[in-house]
């Protein structure tokens, strides 16, 4: 084997892309634990009966399937077999399938482990997922989903604080975003006021066009799909309402569509008299995911005000989902939750190079010597200066000097300790600047003194 | 579906459990960090290809391979599928797999990126694996691996800076252990001098087998083996050698027994007075992994003096292997590394409650409120405290006292903010410290500070 390569969609990542994604990964964490959300993890497999009919019938397909191990073909499905029918014979040859989301998993794991955790159950979760999408820039097979889910009570409250979570982590990161809010009894109470609630996932299916294809587009799509022109008009005039106030009137005669407005008033309450850094913003036209959002919806895209130029679709999303696990058999568990589109954030900082500096490095100091007793000499003072904490490491051999420094330079490390002879009698080897090219001899106590103050 | 389940030999973990985790994996990050290592990371989904005839046939077969998408049967081996040859067909329905070790993704990894890294390259990697064995009490199908290895250089001062690094590791987990050490160029000089270099995997095998079957059990293999008595008594007396230099002697005649002895001296004279905390043994009848060691052999166990009563196996291991990245057509690259066995520390540190207190612990503060107005105005108190960064969460909803106390039991939160309406109106919740039940009126800054004080 000469050329070795990795599937299409994975990547490997280098020091630097992890001490980046590390950093994100930081950030929200902190918030999540900050806002009294607990870890946990599940496992990459899970059984494929968890994961099947729970993305539809797109999401099926995209599942990793495990082929069993061992002898499978002895408890193959024969008649799939003869039919050579790929995806029956799937059922019986792979039970296992990598985790395709977190939601389901987090579901599963509420009804395994009720007895275990107390109700209202805060969890977040940052570990990788698996989708058999098909290639393309900026999605991959392998990614990491991080999230933050209540589990176990209704209370709004949770709504107005995971927006105040999408605010507290973006700010942080340095990026200023739009946080939008909807609810999907808002957008029930449209199509019934419109008449067309027989029509209603058509109607969102057409909604969720607009930023492609604009109004005209959308009304195209919404006569395409049997709605008629009258309810098309009644429909673009409550979906331009820029305030809950002002659809409030129009929902008058729906009772979801004013139970919508109410929890939306109820979320915002909320949040009265807190400042938010970015903009909360209303948005009746939001209508992501909504085969399982049952309550608020929530969507992250960037202030393009304030980054102009960029482009990149939503960066974070979530909502309310009123039976978060029936479909495991525990009834009545109200599920919220958001979550952040990592890999998208990590392309936006990279962009807009918001990045820390400094992210990258981490080792502060890299001995240098010139025969084997000054290396012998170098590598002890070297393990002092890790056991007092300072990352630090020798050049592994006493080859000239020009290829010990071409290799600090490479790394790029700050500091240099040129251990000779001399320095070795007087102990006080040579300790050098990188950046500036200063250079003086110190003993070890004063090289750990100048290397703390600089870390 | 009414029984959710996870897949045999995988696990959820629980808040405490990740922290747990957590605290081990930091532990070790920080180590490996200031010793100059750097992180990376490798898919899940490694293709097959790189994977197959690098752990043995064993190997093989305990690899999870991943069922290619859409219909694989239309690609499948038709001859294979005639015969019902499991194996044969796995090849032509699956070119993916996931990662059995991070070793060998290590290498590709070299290999493909050689070009953005300077050798020698110093990295280290905390990820999961998965293995098909069979589930047992302490083995699982999916597990941690947490792996340092230079690659890149021969240099012996790695070996002592790999001895230093379990050394370090396990002193601040508080583990008293004992890292042992051999050459594999020992080995084979005692297979030489035994005039069994022919034998020389019996030999080992039957060696690896002492700790369970003692001296008598070790010889039984040999004679089974082909090793004639005689060459069994030189053995046993060059294995039962206690140091370096006893063994000197008996190797003279064996030009690699020579060299084993030569690297571990070497790799000595680089500890040469820097202090350990563990106890650093030579151990001749170390003969872990020898399929692809070719230098000095790592393993390191308790130290059942300090922590008598302990039963448990190896929790870490490693060595050099020449040649690291031939396998994948890129010669003269020399490797070494050590792994840790992160869940076999897990149980050591929760048998020896070696957990540091407090662990499992973020949430600092639950705020509890008696009515709608009180629980709108705590949750501005809440969210002030999140935004200093206290760890803060507020009951979802103002029920009675009584279920929201107990609430805060179950969670093990150490202060509870009551808001009622006295407290609204001054301004001044009661902070009540659950631990010795006091409780007392402050403002918020007050708050914030005994909080800090506190964290």
């Amino acid at each position: 084997m000469s050329r070795p390569s990795i599937p299409k969609g994975t990547r490997d990542f280098l020091p630097a892309e992890v001490r980046k994604r590390q950093y994100i990964f930081d950030t929200i964490r902190g918030v999540f634990e900050t806002w009294g959300y607990v870890p946990i993890e599940t496992p990459a497999m899970e059984l494929l009966e968890t994961l099947l009919g729970k993305y539809g019938e797109e999401g099926d397909k995209l599942l990793f399937r495990i082929l069993n191990n061992g002898d499978f073909l002895a408890k193959a499905d024969r008649e799939a077999l003869a039919q050579m029918d790929s995806q029956r014979l799937a059922l019986s040859i792979a039970r296992r399938g990598l985790r395709y989301d977190l939601t389901v998993p987090f579901a599963r794991y509420v009804v395994m482990h009720r007895h275990e955790l107390s109700l209202p159950f805060k969890r977040y979760q940052i570990q990788p997922v698996w989708r058999a999408d098909r290639p393309q820039k900026g999605r991959y097979q392998e990614f990491y989903q991080c999230d933050a889910d209540v589990a176990g009570s209704d209370s709004l409250m949770y709504e107005a604080e995971l927006v105040q979570i999408y605010d507290a982590v973006f700010r942080k990161l340095g990026l200023k975003v739009r946080i939008k809010l909807n609810n999907r009894k808002v957008l029930a109470g449209m199509a019934e006021v419109a008449g067309v609630a027989d029509r209603f996932t058509d109607m969102t299916v057409a909604i969720d066009k607009l930023d492609k294809v604009g109004w005209e587009g959308v009304r195209a799509e919404m006569e395409a799909r049997g709605i008629g022109a009258e309810a098309q008009q009644r429909l673009q005039a409550m979906l331009e309402a820029r305030s809950v106030e002002a659809l409030a009137e129009a929902l008058a005669p729906s009772q979801t569509g004013r139970l919508g407005i109410e929890e939306l008033q109820s979320v915002l309450a909320y949040l009265d008299g807190i400042e938010l850094h970015n903009a909360l913003l209303f948005d009746s036209t939001l209508a992501r995911g909504l085969s399982y959002y049952t309550g608020c919806i929530f969507e992250v895209v960037v202030d393009t005000d304030a980054h102009p130029g960029v482009r990149m679709g939503s960066i974070g999303g979530g909502g309310r989902y009123a039976d978060l696990t029936g479909i495991f058999g525990l009834k009545g568990v109200s599920g919220v939750g958001i979550s952040f589109g990592a890999e998208r954030i990590y392309d936006l900082l990279e962009e807009l190079n918001l990045f820390p500096e400094g992210l990258a490095r981490t080792l502060q100091v890299l001995g240098i010597a010139f025969d084997e007793a000054t290396h012998r000499f170098a590598f002890r003072q070297i393990s002092a200066l890790r056991q007092a904490g300072i990352a630090a490491d020798l050049y592994p051999e006493p080859v000239k000097l020009k290829k010990q420094m071409k290799y600090a330079n490479a790394i790029g490390v700050p500091w240099v300790l040129l251990v000779g002879e001399d320095e070795m009698k007087t102990g006080k080897p040579a300790l050098k600047n990188m950046h500036t090219g200063a250079q003086s001899a110190h003993t070890l106590s004063e090289i750990l003194d100048i290397l703390r103050a600089d870390a």
